[in-house]
């Protein structure tokens, strides 16, 4: 990999997103807070712009509204002629495609972070939609060399021939960002100090990256999707099976 | 407390209600599970009604549509004229009056068990409406005594001079299961098997009931509500501060 990360320009224009998923809550409580007191999101060469992406759900505490605000950053639902029954989080996918992108244009924000939760026992994970996100790829690096002894693994979302469609794909590169496990709707401090740290890290990285900073090539672990297993079902689509309680929450303490 | 509780005949019509909050899975999967296999439900004297109670929150995966169906069963709601914009829950209500009550008549079910999730770690909690059904006193006495080794204390919901409203208030007598920590919309094998056991326990205390059996009198220490203690709040009302991660499932963990 590079010895140091594209785009060659200093980052300027960055983005802070929670709420994307309105149960999701150490983003939603970090947005949120951060639209009151931005300074947190400050550093010398920029300042992060906080952004609650799907307020409808976050009022209801739902993960949407209508459908996922994180499948609707496509272009056929970004360019196609807006209507008044076209589902709440595309109308919002469109706003913020105009907030911080267009997608794919040279206006598009330099960078977005996007703050998500999972109920899975999965630690830290980064989403980046795929290894060709050079400055995506050096952040993770950096973020996991700040807490070795925290599993942080880095997944590529995008499969093969497929469209991005997440918010953070609106600009010319991101990351999202989730830990858990979490209950949707349920804010855990740990968790939320964990989000904070990493975010601020994150920031952290875009100054030393605007300063001129040299970072070294490296080889670095991703994964990928290879299939979905869904639980086993009934015939009506009722869960016919669960985890084993043995195997609940183990693969964090065992990664831990 | 009596060495036999009431009432004197047996209790012939009894139901198991899953589902009145409609993302707590444990009862929403064994409400499902039973209306396909009742077999489980049954005993020599009687053979339990499963019933899913807030079928459209469990379709949608929420507490609720409109408004809290386990606050619902009150005199208020119940008797007055039906309306085309009532709260879904509102007329769930009415039609699970029909069902398992009316309330407080004699044609009223003999017990009604409501089966809950919560997300704190407060173990196994029996909630009763007050220590004046004795049935359910002696029937939370008989599940305590099952299991001595894992935590289940005894809630008594009902403050002086309130009205009851809950689900199991329809009945003449009935008892709400509330096994914690799960999160919202998420099955856990562990809770899903300690909800079946106390379900299967209850059933054959009704059971051994219905037989003639004497049970000894008893003292039991029970909780009631003193005060509400909200998270602190910023003047918008959204959290300031949350439970700090050292205590975070700790109740839970210290008890067992």
């Amino acid at each position: 990999m590079c010895s140091r990360p594209e785009p060659p320009e200093p980052l300027r224009r960055v983005a802070v997103v929670g709420g994307t998923h309105g149960n999701e809550m150490s983003g939603v409580c970090l947005a949120r807070y951060w639209l009151r007191a931005p300074g947190e999101l400050q550093r010398p060469s920029f300042s992060a712009v906080p952004v609650l992406a799907n307020p409808a759900a976050t009022a209801a505490c739902r993960r949407y509204v209508d459908c996922d605000l994180n499948r609707a950053f496509t272009s056929a639902f970004l360019t196609a002629r807006a209507h008044p029954d076209d589902p709440y989080e595309v109308t919002r996918a469109r706003e913020l495609n105009q907030l911080l992108g267009p997608k794919a244009s040279g206006q598009a924000f330099d960078f977005v972070l996007d703050l998500h939760n999972t109920t899975a026992s999965m630690g830290t994970c980064l989403v980046a939609e795929s290894s060709h996100d050079v400055f995506a790829m050096h952040l993770c690096h950096h973020l996991q060399l700040q807490s070795p002894e925290l599993p942080c693994r880095v997944f590529l979302y995008q499969l093969p021939g497929e469209e991005s469609y997440s918010v953070h794909s609106v600009a010319k590169s991101g990351l999202g960002l989730e830990l858990g496990p979490q209950p949707q709707g349920v804010l855990r401090a740990d968790l939320l100090a964990r989000m904070r740290a990493l975010v601020a890290a994150a920031l952290d990285f875009i100054q030393l990256f605007n300063q001129g900073t040299a970072f070294p090539a490296f080889e670095m672990e991703a994964y990928r999707k290879v299939s979905s297993v869904d639980f086993p079902r009934t015939e009506t689509g009722d869960l016919a099976g669960t985890v084993h309680p043995q195997l609940q929450t183990q693969g964090q303490l065992a990664s831990r």
